[in-house]
C-alpha cells in the first residue's frame, strides 16, 4: 500500500498523459486533473482523483502542476491562459512540463513563470505509452535547482532513471531533441541499409538480427528495426507528423545556435515526401519507406 | 594445452591478420604465413608459424588460405598472381577471405576459384585489432555450404560469433558494408548532437553519457561516442581513408543495385572533406569534426 | 516633364525603398512617406515628397500605400498597428506589398485587410539596387484584378516588366521565393564548380567566362559568377543573412504545401555554416565558399 | 562549293558522330569512317567518306583520327586494341577525342598515345543531335598547343565556338563535366520549383517563362524547363543513364581531387532512383520527377 502524499494537477491525458497520471495515483499522489477532452478523465476519476472544469483549477498556490501535452502551441496556450494556471501556483509553485517543446519555448516560459514566482521545469520523457505504463520512462529534467530536489519523488514515481541537464530551463529539452534526432537517424540509415541488403537477395531480418547482437543492442534496432524488417507502421505509437514536429524543432533549435544539421534535414525531407504521401498517421519508423521507394522496392 | 590441429595458410599480417594468426596458433593450428614486409612475420615464426617467400607457397593443395588484406585491388592481386595460392590450392581447397571488399568483387573473385575447384568464402570480420587479439571478432560468411561446414572450427578459433549470411560469395561483404554504413551513420548523428549540445550549453559528456544509458547502449556509443566528446582521434583505431574507402563500397554496391543511399552520399560527403583539410589518418570517427566546424565551434 | 500624377503614400526607405520612391516622385507621382529612420528621407523630401510622423499618416481613404520592408515581422507590425495605415486605407484603397515575404503572411494580412474593403497586392521586385535606381526593376504581381488594373501605371514607373500571377495574394510572393531559390542554387552550383576547375588546375574565370557565353548566359553568371571568381563578397548587394531568411521561407512554404525541396535543405545548411562562421554580412554569393573550404582551397 | 581538304578518320557514327562527320565531309575533308555497327556508315558512305574494315583502319601515319564514342571503356578499348589506330598514327599522328570522359581517363591515354609519338587532343562538345547537324557545338579543347592549332579547321567545321583550356589533356573534359553537371543541377532546382508552384495552385508555364525571360535566359530553361513543365521526356536527347554515368564521373574526379560535391550527390540519387524506377531511357530532364513525385504529384 502507498503513502499518502500531497495533491498535484494535471494537464493532458493523451495516451503519454494517461498512464503517467495513473501512476501518480498508484504511488499516492491525491490529482486534479484536467483534459480538454472531458471524458478522458474517467478513468483516473473512478481510481480517486478530481476532474476540474478548467485548467486553471487544476492549481493551488505554492503547489505542483504537471503538463503533458502535443506541441508548444498547446502548452503556450495553457501557460498563457487568462486566468491561467501559472499564475494559480505563485507564489511557490512548481510546473512540471513534461512535453516535448522548443527549448526556445521552454526559456520564454520560464520567464512568463517568474513573474508569478513559480518554477518551470523542463521534463521531458523518452518511452512510448506502454513504458510510462511501466513507470520505464526516462526523464530528463533541467531548471531550478531546488524546484528538481521538491520533485524528486514525483518523477522517480512515473520513470526508471532522472537525468539532471542543469539550471538552463531549455536544456533537458534540447537533450530530448538530441534523443529524438538519434533515433529518427537510426531508422533513415536502416531503412536504406535493409533496402540495400533486399536488392542484394539477403533477408532483412538476418541482417537485423545481425546487427541487433552485435553494434547495435538496445530498444532502437529492436523495436523500430523489426517494424521496418516487418513493414508495420499501424498502430503508431508516435505518429510520423510528430516526429515532423519533432525534427522540426531540432532544425529550428539548430538554427537559432546558428548552425546547420545536413542529416536532421535529410529527416525533415524524409518526414515530408512520407506526408505528402498520406503518411502521417503511421509510425514514424515509416519514415523509412523513403528509403525502400527510390529503390524501386515494392 | 591445445589439441594438434591442421596446418592452415595465411596471406596479410597486418594490425588485424597478426592477431587473427596468433590465434590460430593459439588454437593449435600450424601456420605457413607470408606478408610483403617479412619482418611483420617474426613475433609468429618465433611461436611455430612457417615463413614462406612467396604468398603462393602458403597453399597446398585441398588446403584452407586466410587472407586479411586492406581491399579489393590487394585481395585480387594476390589471386590473379602468376602462380596463385589459388591454383595451388585446388582442387578441394578452401579460401577464407576475411577483408573487407565489395560485394562484386568477391563475386567475379568466386567464379575465378572455381577454375581450379577452389571454394572462396567470404568472411569479413567486425572488431578492432583488441577485439581481433581477445577473440571477440563478429564474423559474417558467405559462400559454399560444405565449405562453411569444414572451416567452422577455424573461424570459432577467431571470433566470438559467426553469422551465416547463405551462399551467395558477396553476401557476408554486404552486411559488412551495412554494418560500417550504420557506424559511420552514428559518427555523424553524433557528430550533430554533440555540437547542437554545446552550442545549448550543454556538456558534451552528459548527454553522450545519457544516449549511452538509454537509447543506446552497445559499443558505437560507447567508444566512438567517447572519441568524440574528447576529441581524441589519435591514434586510429580504423583510419578515416579507409572509412571513406568502406563508404565509396557500399554507394558503388547500391549504385549497382541500383538504388540512392542519401545517408551514405552525405558520409562520403564529409569523408572527402576531412581528407581534403589533411585527416586521412585520424580516427574515422573524426567525421564528426565535419558538423562541429560547420557549426563554428573550435 | 512628367505629368502631374495622384499622391502615393511610400513606407519603407532602405535601399530598395528610396530609389523606388525617387522614381515614383520622377514620374510625376506625389509622395507621402515614412521611414522608421526618419533621415532616410531627407532626400525624397528635398525633391518634394511629404514625411510624414507616422506609419498610418502616409494613407487617406481610398488611396494607395507601397511598403517596402526588410521580413515579414516588419510587414505585419506596420498593417496590424493601431491605428494602421490599412485602416486609414479604407474603405476603397490599396496596398501594394513590395517585400519578399512568406506567401502564408501576404494570405494573411489580404484577409485582414478585407476588414477595412482594401486590396492587399502581392508585388515582390526583382533586383539590386542599382537596378530599382535604372528602373530595371522585374515585379511580379497577384491579388485583386481590378487592384492590379488601377496600380498598372505605378508599377510600370518604377520597373522594366511586370508579372502577372492570378488572384491568390500570395502567389506573387511564391514566384519571388522559387526566383532566389534558383539563385541561390545557382551560386552552391558555381561554388562546386569553381572549386573542381582549380582543383584541376584550370583557371576559374576561364570557366565562367565558356558558361557565360554558352549554356548560362544572363545576370546570374555574369553577375555572382564573376563575383564569386574573384572572391569579391563585399559590399553586400544582398546580405547571406537575408537570403538565409529566404531560403527558410521558400522550405516554410514548401511544409505547408507539404513537399521536401532537399536543393533548398541543402542551401539553408550553407547558409547556416555561413552565419557560423562569420559571414551574414557578406553577399550571398559567398554561399559558395562554403564548398571551396569543403575542398580544401585557400 | 568547299575546298579540298585532307582525308582524316572517323570512329563512332552515333546519334552525334554522323551528323559531325557528314560536317567534315561538307567542309571538303575526305573521311575514313569505323563504326561497329557498319549499316551506319551507309550514308557517308553514299556522300564519299569511304568506310573500313576495322578501327585501326581509319588512321595513317601523321594523319588526324576523331573519335565519338559512349564512354570511358569504349574509347579505351579502341585506342588499346591490338593495332590500334593510335600505333598506325604515329609518330605525328593526331587523336581528337570528342567523347565526355573522366579527366583521369584522358590523362591516361595522353601519356598512352606519347609511346607513339601522337597527340591526344581532349575536345568534348556541348550540344544535342540537332546542334551537332546544324554546326552549332561548342568545343572545349585542351592538349599540344601545336596539335591544337594543327586541327583548329577542322574544329571550326563543326562547331560555333571553340573554347581553349591549356595543354592537361584532362582539361577540356573537367569543364564538359562541369557543364552538364551545370544543367542537371538547373533540372533539379526546377523539378523543384516548379512542384512548389503547382503545389500553390500556380502554372509550371507562368513561373518558366517569367525565369527565363528575366534570370535566366539562354537554353537551359528554354529548352529543359519547356520538357518539365509539359512533363515531354521522349524521345531523349540525352539518356537519364547516360546523365547518371557523366554525373559519376563528376563525382568520382572530385573524389580524385579530394573534395566533396554535395549537390552532385544529390543528383545522383536521384538519377539512382529514376533508374530503379525505370527511366533510365527518359530523357535527363525526367530527374525532375522526384521532386514531383516527393511532393505527391500526380
Amino acid at each position: 500500500m502507498s503513502q499518502m502524499q500531497e495533491t498535484v494537477g494535471f494537464i493532458g491525458l493523451g495516451n503519454m498523459g494517461e498512464p503517467i497520471a495513473a501512476n501518480l495515483l498508484g504511488a499516492g499522489y491525491g490529482l486534479r486533473v484536467y483534459n480538454r477532452t472531458a471524458s478522458k478523465a474517467a478513468r483516473l476519476v473512478a481510481r480517486g482523483a478530481g476532474a476540474v472544469a478548467g485548467p486553471a483549477d487544476v492549481a493551488e498556490r505554492s503547489g505542483i502542476v504537471l503538463t503533458m501535452l502535443s506541441d508548444d502551441r498547446a502548452v503556450e496556450e495553457v501557460c498563457l491562459a487568462d486566468p491561467s494556471f501559472v499564475e494559480r501556483l505563485g507564489p511557490g509553485g512548481i510546473h512540471i512540463s513534461l512535453s516535448t517543446i522548443a527549448p526556445a519555448t521552454a526559456r520564454r516560459l520560464a520567464k512568463q513563470h517568474e513573474k508569478y514566482e513559480v518554477k518551470y521545469l523542463a521534463a521531458p520523457v523518452f518511452g512510448r505509452p506502454e513504458a510510462a505504463a511501466a513507470k520505464r520512462l526516462w526523464i530528463c529534467v533541467s531548471g531550478s535547482r531546488e524546484a528538481k530536489k521538491r520533485v524528486e519523488r514525483i518523477l522517480a514515481a512515473i520513470s526508471q532513471a532522472i537525468y539532471d541537464f542543469g539550471e538552463d530551463p531549455g536544456g533537458a529539452n534540447v537533450v530530448k531533441l538530441c534523443g529524438n534526432f538519434m533515433i529518427a537517424s537510426a531508422i533513415e540509415a536502416m531503412g536504406e541499409v535493409f533496402a540495400l541488403a533486399e536488392k542484394n537477395g539477403l533477408a532483412r531480418s538476418d541482417v537485423a538480427e545481425f546487427l541487433g547482437n552485435t553494434l547495435f543492442p538496445g530498444p532502437v534496432l529492436q523495436g523500430y528495426g523489426k517494424q521496418i524488417v516487418e513493414n508495420r507502421f499501424e498502430p503508431a505509437g508516435f505518429r510520423l507528423a510528430l516526429a515532423l514536429k519533432d525534427i522540426s524543432l531540432v532544425l529550428d533549435t539548430a538554427a537559432s545556435a546558428p548552425m546547420p544539421m545536413p542529416l536532421a534535414s535529410l529527416l525533415r525531407d524524409r518526414a515530408l515526401a512520407a506526408i505528402a504521401k498520406g503518411r502521417g498517421n503511421l509510425d514514424w519508423s515509416a519514415l523509412s519507406l523513403g528509403a525502400a521507394e527510390d529503390a524501386g522496392l515494392k
